[in-house]
Formats: C-alpha cells, sequence, structure tokens
C-alpha cells in the first residue's frame, strides 16, 4: 500500500481535481466512516448530503456538487474510478507462494504448470491438468480429466468433479461444487432411475463463482458459465444451462436446466426461472423474480410469475390494496342493487362473492 | 462405452422400430445436438419440430409421428426408455478403486466394510460403521457412531455429524451436511439459549441428495429422508421433519421442522414450506409456492400463499392486471356517484379510495 | 444422562409439580412420541389434543389444564424451562480431546491457545490466532491472521478467509464460509472489474452460524453479525451488512450488502433483503418476505414486496380472490351500462376491459 496524492489518481484514472491536489490518499473508505487520507466516493444519491460532513480527504463523484466541503474528483463513470483506485491503493489478495505442497495428493498422471502452489490436502485425481499460475486452496477436490486454465484461483474445499473444464483467471469460492450430476430421473412405476449424466462443465475465462454454488454438470451437452460472468454465492445452474457472457447473477439464483441466457444479463437476488427457456441479450431480472416463460433482449422484468417491469411494479405494489378494492367492489355491488330495484331494471342482479 | 444396433436398443428396452433397425448407435444427444451415431429423444412437445432435422441416428418417441426423417423407437414410456438405453450405452460414474487411502484417517474402533474405496484426507470418527462397497472421496468427514449401508458413495467435502444413519446405495453429493443441530432456542429475556438436539437424521435407501445441503438432525426424534427420494441443490430440511419415500425436491427448496410430507411427492424449486404441518401423497408443489398449511394428497398447489393450483394459476396471473381493475373501480364509483345523484337516490355515496 | 425426579426437576427450573413429583424422568420427548421415562412440553396449542393421549411421564406447560393424564411441571416459560432440562439431562455435544492433530498443518506463526483441538486435516495460515478450549473439526481452512476467541467450535470444512474476527464461544457448523470477497464489480464498456474487498468480517461472541452460510467480507468496512445472533443454513450475508445482537435468522435468508439490522430482528426463511438500507430493532418479518425499504423498530411484515403483517396478511390472502373480484368488476360494468343506457345519462361508458 502506497499513499499518494489526489492529483496522482487524477491522472491514474483520467479524472479532474476540484480542490488541492495535493491532499495524500492512503486508503478508500464509505463517506460516514472515511478518516484524514481516505477517499472515498459517491454513486449511490441516497448517501448525497453525507457530502457535507464527511471526514474523507477526497471524494470520487460523477459531476461537481456545489455542497462538498472536501476536494472532488470529477470522474466520468466515479464507480469504476474507484474501483482503480482501489486496486493501485490495495491491490488484489496477494497468496502466499506455498509451491506444491508434500501435504497435497497429486495423481501421478496429473499435469500441473509452472508457478502453481498447491496447498496442503488438495486432492488432485488421474489426468487432472492445472495451467501455470494457479492458487489452489487446502481440501480442495479436482477431479479426473479435469481442465484447468492458467492464473485461476480455486478457494478451499471447492469440489471439482471429473472432466469439467475451467478457463483462465476463474476465482471459484470456497464451498462450491462445480459439475455434480444434474438432477435427472426418470420415473417409472412410481420409482425414479437416475440417469447418467455424460455432459460436463464448461466455466470460460474471468468467470467468478461465489460460495456454496453448485453447478451441475449437463445430461447430454455441457452446462456453460460465459466468459467474464460473475456468480454470487449460493447459487445453484442446472444441467444444460448456458449462461452468456458478463452477466451478472445475485446471491441464491436458482435456474433449472436445458435455459439460456444471453450476454450482459443482470440477475436479482433469490430469482428462479424455470427450464427449457430463452433468455434474451441485456435482460435484467429484478430480485425474488419468479421466471416462467422467454424473455426478448433488454426486458427488466420482475415478480412472479415475471412481468415487465414497469407494468409489474404498478401491479405487485397494489396487492395492499386488495381488502379496499373488494370492499368497494361490495360497495358498487350493494349500491347498484338499490339503483336497479329503485329504476325497476329487472331482475338482473350482481353476482355475490 | 460399445455400440449397439437400433434393434438390439429395442429389444432391450421392450420398444418397436420404425424405420432401418440395423443403423449403429454409439451415444446418446438431444436433438439439436445430435450426430451421425447419437440417439435422442421426444419428451418435451417444445422440441417436436426438430425432428425434422436432427442429425440423429434415431429418435425415442412416445407415439409414431410423421413428421421424423429419421428411424424412430416407439416406446410406451420414452423418458424411461432413454434412461436405460443411457445406462446400456454409458454406465454411470466410475469410481477409481483406491482401496484405504493410508492418508485417509480413520479410528481404529470404526468399522469399514469390504470392497470400500476411502480417499486421501477422509476422517472417520470412532464407532463409525461403513457397509460394503462404499465410495468416500476425499475430505469427507463421517462423525462419531455415524452408520452407513452397503454401496453407497459420499462425495468430497461431505461432513456427516455424529449418529446419523445412511441407508444403501445412497449418494451424497459434495459439500452437504447431514445432522447438524436443529435450528432450536429458547429465547428468554432477549437471550436465546442452544437446545441440545438429541434426535438424529436417517437417510433411507437409495436416497440422493445434491451439493450444499443440510439435512437438521432431530430435536428430539429423527429427521427422516424417505427410501428412494432424490433432493436437489441447495436443500435444507429441519430438524425431526420427514418426507415419505420416493419425493422428488428440486433444488432450493426449504422446509422447517416436525413437517411431514408423504409419499411421491414433487417439491418444486425454492419452496418453502412452514414447520409443524402434513402434507399428503403425491403431492405437487410448484416453485417458489410457499406453503402454510396441510395440503390433502393428490393436491396441486402453488404460489404464496399456496393455494390449489388451477385457482392459484388463474388467481396469480391476474396481479399484472390489478392496476386495470382499480381504475375501473374507480371509474365504476364515479359513474355510480353520477347515477346515484341523478336518480336522486340519496346520500349513500361510495367508499372512496 | 442421569435420571431425575420431576421434583428435582421442578426445583431446577423453578416451577411447580402438579401431580406425582417423584416420577422418573430420563430423558425428553414429543408428546407423540414420549415414553415412560420421558418428559415432554407443551408449547404449540396445535398438539394439546395429545396431553391425553402421551405416554408421557410428565409434561411440562404453562398453565394448569385439566385434560391432562400425566403428572404437570408448571413454568413460567414453559420451552425454557425445557431448554434448561434438556442441557441437565443431556448436555450438549461432547467432544472428543484430540489435542493438535499431527495431520493438521499449522503455521509457526499461527498462536493456539490451551486446551484447543485440532483434529486432523486442519489448515491454519498464518499469523492466525486461536483462544483456548476452541475445537477446530476436521477439513476446517482458517486463512492468515484470523482471530478466533475461546470455546469456539469450528465444525469441518468451514472456510474462513484472512483476516476475519470470530468472538468467544462462537459455533460455525459444516461447510460455511467466512470472508469471501463481497459481490462487488465496477461494470465498465460491458465488463465487470472485480473491487478488492478490503473490508472484514466480525462474527461477535455466542453468535451461531448454520451449514452452508457465506458471509461476505466488506468492500471498506466489516460485516458484521453481532453478539447472540443466530443464523440458520444456507444464508448469505452481503457485504458491510451489519446484524445487531440477539436477531434470529431462519434458514436461506438472503441479506444484500450496506443493510443494517438492530437488536432483536427475527428474520422467516428464504427473506431477501435489499441492500443499503435499515431495519429497526425487534423487527419481525415474515418467511419468503421480499424488503426493499426501511422498517421501523418494532413493526411486523410480510410479503414481496414486504408490507406491514396486518394489512399484508389481508391483502396476500386476497389474491386467490382476483379471478371472482375481475367478473364482478365485469358484471357491474355491463349493469352499470345498461343503467346508464336506460337511464338515458349520457354517452360516457365504463372502461372496457
Amino acid at each position: 500500500m502506497q499513499a499518494r496524492t489526489l492529483g496522482e489518481l487524477a491522472d491514474y484514472v483520467g479524472a479532474r481535481v476540484v480542490g488541492d491536489p495535493n491532499v495524500t490518499i492512503k486508503s478508500a473508505s464509505t463517506l460516514g466512516r472515511a478518516r484524514d487520507g481516505d477517499i472515498s466516493f459517491l454513486v449511490n444519491r441516497k448517501y448525497q448530503k453525507q457530502l457535507r460532513t464527511t471526514k474523507a480527504s477526497a471524494v470520487i463523484v460523477g459531476k461537481e456538487v456545489t455542497e462538498a466541503a472536501v476536494p472532488l474528483l470529477i470522474a466520468e463513470d466515479p464507480y469504476y474510478a474507484f474501483m482503480q483506485i482501489m486496486v493501485l491503493l490495495h491491490g488484489h489478495r496477494k497468496h502466499k507462494k506455498v509451491g506444491i505442497s508434500p501435504r497435497a495428493s497429486i495423481s501421478d498422471s496429473a499435469k500441473i504448470g509452472i508457478d502453481c502452489h498447491i496447498h496442503d490436502f488438495v486432492a488432485v485425481a488421474d489426468d487432472a491438468k492445472i495451467g501455470d499460475g494457479c492458487i489452489i486452496y487446502p481440501n480442495v477436490y479436482i477431479g479426473q480429466g479435469v481442465q484447468i486454465g492458467n492464473d485461476s484461483i480455486v478457494y478451499p474445499s471447492v469440489t471439482i468433479y471429473d472432466g469439467c473444464k475451467i478457463g483462465n483467471r476463474v476465482i471459484i469460492n470456497a464451498n462450491s461444487t462445480i459439475g455434480e450430476d444434474g438432477f435427472g430421473y426418470a420415473s417409472y412405476k412410481g420409482v425414479h432411475h437416475k440417469i447418467p449424466q455424460i455432459g460436463g462443465v464448461v466455466i470460460e475465462d474471468d468467470v467468478e463463482i461465489g460460495v456454496c454454488c453448485g453447478i451441475e454438470r449437463g445430461t447430454l451437452g455441457d452446462t456453460v458459465i460465459g466468459q467474464g460472468s460473475k456468480l454470487g454465492d449460493l447459487i445453484t445452474i442446472g444441467h444444460g444451462t448456458k449462461i452468456g457472457p458478463h452477466c451478472l447473477l445475485v446471491a441464491q439464483v436458482g435456474i433449472a436446466g436445458s435455459t439460456s441466457l444471453g450476454h450482459h444479463c443482470v440477475v436479482g437476488g433469490q430469482v428462479g426461472i424455470v427450464g427449457h427457456i430463452n433468455i434474451g441479450n441485456n435482460v435484467t431480472i429484478a430480485a425474488q423474480a419468479g421466471v416462467v416463460n422467454n424473455i426478448p433482449d433488454g426486458q427488466v422484468v420482475l415478480g412472479a410469475p415475471a412481468i415487465e417491469a414497469n407494468q409489474g411494479k404498478r401491479a405487485y405494489s397494489m396487492i395492499q390494496y386488495l381488502p379496499e378494492m373488494r370492499q368497494n367492489i361490495r360497495n358498487l355491488q350493494s349500491l347498484i342493487g338499490q339503483l336497479t330495484s329503485s329504476t325497476g331494471l329487472g331482475s338482473e342482479t350482481p353476482g355475490g362473492q
């Protein structure tokens, strides 16, 4: 960690300083918690009023704001600038160079690239192939014939079943499982018979997977997590499902089998998506939605069942008025009953509830 | 993997060939991905049009279809026939015969049956008993007094707490936990006091459990997963709950404690079921439902709160019309207000919203 | 396990006996499963009728009940009395005293307190500090600089990332992960760039965490689980979120980042809570709710979107009447159309659906 002046940071991220460019920045923090030497950022408007009170030495913002009492870094994309500065000041996690632990169990037929660090109690099965510069933390299991590219990181207690293919610069967090059998049974006369799952899993380059996820192998083809996609914690992806590149899946999402997502989709927390449907590109699915139908490119949906977001926001927020609506209908029925009888309009009456 | 003729496969599964029985089948694939030598199948009507374009050498179908351009295998239950053919052509996962690894840690008082394969870094505690023909993958923990039957498979990093009973031919996938303490606390003066959970867990024969599941031990009696039931990934079963035989629980289901499910229930993904209720036999619960009441035998339910499915499908799909309905009610109120005043029907007015 | 008379138990918990104080109590069980020598309890009224038929030797109740056929222990708080008796009769789980296993891998720079028991295949990284009386089960990973207090229990295959702080008497169940990176990316020109997560995780004293949970480390500040809070299975807590003391979070809850919960909150199973909001003290959130707004102290909410519980119970239970309501509106529109035309009230007509 090396201190920089605000001016140096501005040069580094291509931003503009309003205020003293010579203030020293050592670390970053939130507006509310920052102290002298910290840079903070404003992305969520909710926190804008903290600009007046923050103890930060500088704040990254998207446009000049008058209420700020501190030097500002005006960046086109303040969150991206914040990321760049965080990487500059702190870097990513440093991994101890442990080499290949003698307490790891590595098959003679496995191939390990150069500059790999394989910790204690890792088991690497026959014919597995690990590229250069990988870090494999303790208690990981790498099954038979698994292939891992270069510079990937596998955190503790991850299990990768036989034959799965992991790309370059992939990060798999602790206790996740890649390539377990898909949930596939043929039910016959009341008994569920397991169907061999002969497909695999392909995790493309630059994917990150959270903790306690399960990525099922395909029944026949592969399950695919596309390049650059990021999965949060406790997510399960069904057999044969294909997630396109650069998607974001927030925690606890569940996607059934044989579904496809396009590129740059954003899937909120706890969303469920049924099998055998197609989700287009640039689709956004709000948290907890239940998706049961295809979604075209670019659409935003919410709710269970999921519907277009503007419509959905109005519709779901109206559930709270249901008792009132029902009472109003009853009142109308009563009134119209009176009107009908008083005007002598015959025997037709509103259907009772 | 051994090639067969379509005629041989027909004999094997008791099906009928329409077309050339001499085509050679080496593997299986989906209609869309199949190549020469592959057999495919049609179960989901959605894919029926692919019968015209598939490159498969044969397709398993339920009844003769005119549009098919390839030989057909007509089977009473095409998915069951597909399963049988998959097992014939590919078999289930082959497990390396590693014997008892010297890098496993097995208590002297544990009993291990014949033909077991216990991998590196497995810990088996005192008085545990493992039957014949079991496969225990790396980094598994088998607690004190645990009993496992014959021919069961325990994948990496599974934890089985003390005293749990696992049947024959059970499969427990990676990173799942069996027998952790139930979520039981007595709250007194604002502090939550842990209640000893002295019940156990019984996993009956032929159960399969997905990855990252948690099956709590009972507070007093046992938590039971009935014979032949199959659980997907990331499922949690509460203390003392009893799942009957031959149920299917899709991923991310959560069932609270002291609930019972009958036999042959199907529980969709992300369903939540409260504690202390009774779900009958042959009940089907749609994905994401929230079940708060008993369900009688054979019923199909959906929604949160869950209601009978036909009623529920209509009701939940109508949420999207709520804004329109509310507007219509307002229009009616306005109209009836005009009618009432014009007909001189007195002072009663519809309740305002 | 030592038998006691009912009278001794009454003295121990400060309760009153109705019936024979000399009956011997050896264990506890449910009303339905109890046998001679068991004490049972009645908390949930649903089971009250079992008081007539139970085979228990005594039952703990809150007030005298006439239908009981067995001796009663009248306690102010029967569930708390039951907990005390369970601890007296059975105690909590006994952990084998294994010392520090030579098959564990413990860094020379790690500090281990007295009377710790560290099992096989545990990896403890540099500068980690474990207090006195801790039990660390097999296949646990304790990252660099992690601090654990006294008398804590870490079950198998738990992973604690670098720098996390765990208090005293904390219990972390199997396959859970503490301190993985928060789900933080800056998306720029279609690519998601990982933001270093330099915050930590603080698990305060007396917390219990279920299996397969993921507690993300903060981006800048710490993620905090407050003293005495209890988390069920498969829960995920986002980066920088702060859970106050003495909260209960039931299984499969997901809370996004930078949210705060007060003290004594109860969060039902499968609840989702968005990021950047404030939940007050003593808040109760019903199972499966979706919380998107701040909640004031003491409020009870349910539903998705979550609303106040009394209102919500009526509103959500009314979804089943939507088809009927919509039909009634149509009927009213038709009737009012007739009325309007018959009374000659002009051309205005109700909006068609």
